[in-house]
């Protein structure tokens, strides 16, 4: 059922399986326990930055399908994306597996993206499994979206640090696992931010309007929810969130950020905190579903927030436009 | 219902409306009387090829939602991409709308891709009415995966010319309009063509395979269809995917490639045809569809065809995966 900007599934579809995989320092912060597997070197033994990523994510597939315990060729459908340039972290690795690929873009917000269209999906039958799959990597966006790491810039301190990491859910119209009982596709804001440095305030006003429109379309009250996690926002854009909510009228003090939560922002040294596709994907896979399994949350709202510029765009002067979608989850159907 | 790689709706939805915009060469072209609008300056008036190619998208949106008889605001979801990095045609142009937005990524296949999911979610009534759109630009593309044209640098004779282009279809659950009767979500096949001036030999695997598997899945034969097209192969890819359905036994004489659609190869010095997301986005939408309104179709499959290679990948010698999605059109729906 429809209603406003949100997708009501009648028969929820459901997450039963999922994988994440990280670099160092996702292995050095809070949540490395979640992790299915660290890599101590970045490179994962790789010859670029790219190809490393691209690594991430075959890992990441491979760790899930595997947890499955189904073959990659029982999947009717892989939808993905990544930062990289034309997406080809996600590309490569579709193409070492022999599953049909539809490949996603929304910058950071691709991971929910991929739930709410892999949840339509499967509610209506379309596919039977499916697998949605992101990643970042710190090196290869640092070089692509800013200065090669060798360069030595200097980081401002509202900057993020983009995570090197990689989450994959396996989706399925029925069986056991935390369901996806609502979802809804974001709008597109631009409220002229130009600053590259400073994304998590280039994304919040999308992602308060993608909140405020889910409390507008649904019965629930924020109360009933254990946690409403944002993607990347940061420190900055996580402050901004919650104040954009409350000039409404909406008050979200179960606010978290998995840019706030992958790593830990006193000992670490990551500035304002994390970001890049993997982010909200490995904090899903390390932390949010592993806590609806255990009991630890019941019910919450998951959102991906994107910056939709490119480096191009930003030499050019644009402003960042941003977006956020929205998947409502639920330990209802955990076994 | 679901066979094999291949999705049948029972109730297939609705392009109810659409739209093509090209710039002067596609003007110049054989398909030139089918555009809704034709721009002789491929500056669209604006500073940089990037912002011209957005300019595509906002026109080309504006006049399908205007030949629709709605406004943007009616509209559920605008599912989008472009070749830009980061995709920032298509971002820029859905911050100017008000409507929901998923981007997708599968290079010169995202307009097949857009119609197998936009079908999906149509046909599951998860959304009324929604858009897909992509472009492509021939001077940002050349900047961007080759030289800037600034340089001057010599055409090789199996490389294709990128269509300055949109294409933007509304989709709706019901009404009339020529109808989506099937979808198919291809496979990446990777070959190890490393040209970047050959793309349509590094794409014709993925489609002929999305072909057979469709012939394999489907009680049709291909002489049931009065076309076949595919999105860009080009003179060479065409050839080739020909030979390769015949080695399966699959003669396919019907098959036409937008890519030599759209111009005309002894008269526009287009090399091996056309390419670009905007190429088969926009022979669907000025030759194909207006083609099942008039009655000089009936049935047709649409393919478009992606080479998921960056500019980065090139440079670093990797091979270039491709990609082909599938949606079967009928004209039984047309008023």
């Amino acid at each position: 059922m429809r209603k406003k900007d949100v997708i009501f599934f009648e028969q929820p579809p459901v997450i039963t399986h999922w994988a994440a995989i990280g670099g160092k320092k996702e292995g050095e912060g809070p949540l490395a326990e979640g992790f299915d597997q660290i890599f101590d070197d970045n490179s994962l033994g790789e010859e670029s930055w790219e190809k490393a990523e691209q690594q991430l994510q075959e890992q990441c597939f491979s760790a899930a399908v595997s947890k499955a315990g189904i073959s990659a060729s029982e999947l009717d459908l892989l939808l993905g994306g990544d930062l990289q340039n034309q997406c080809t972290a996600t590309a490569y690795a579709a193409s070492r597996v022999d599953v049909p690929f539809a490949g996603l873009y929304n910058a950071c917000a691709t991971m929910a993206e991929g739930l709410c269209i892999g949840a339509c999906l499967a509610a209506g039958g379309f596919v039977k499994k499916e697998a949605v799959i992101t990643s970042s990597h710190f090196c290869a966006a640092e070089r692509q979206f800013r200065t090669p790491l060798n360069y030595g810039a200097k980081r401002a301190p509202t900057a993020q640090w983009t995570a090197t990491a990689s989450g994959c859910c396996i989706l399925s119209r029925q069986g056991a696992g935390p369901r996806i009982r609502a979802v809804s596709f974001g709008r597109v804001r631009d409220l002229d931010v130009t600053d590259v440095n400073n994304m998590g305030a280039a994304m919040a006003p999308a992602a308060a309007e993608t909140i405020l429109s889910y409390f507008a379309a649904s019965a629930q009250k924020p109360e009933e929810f254990d946690a409403i996690f944002t993607g990347d926002l940061g420190l900055v854009g996580s402050r901004l969130v919650k104040e954009l909510c409350e000039k409404e009228g909406l008050a979200i003090p179960m606010h978290q950020d998995c840019g706030l939560l992958l790593f830990d922002r006193e000992q670490q040294d990551v500035q304002a905190g994390a970001s890049g596709a993997g982010c909200s994907a490995s904090v899903l896979c390390a932390h949010i579903l592993p806590g609806l399994q255990s009991g630890k949350y019941r019910r919450v709202l998951f959102l991906s927030t994107g910056a939709l510029m490119s480096q191009i765009s930003s030499l050019q002067g644009e402003s960042i436009p941003g977006v956020a979608h929205l998947a409502e989850l639920s330990a209802e159907g955990v076994q």
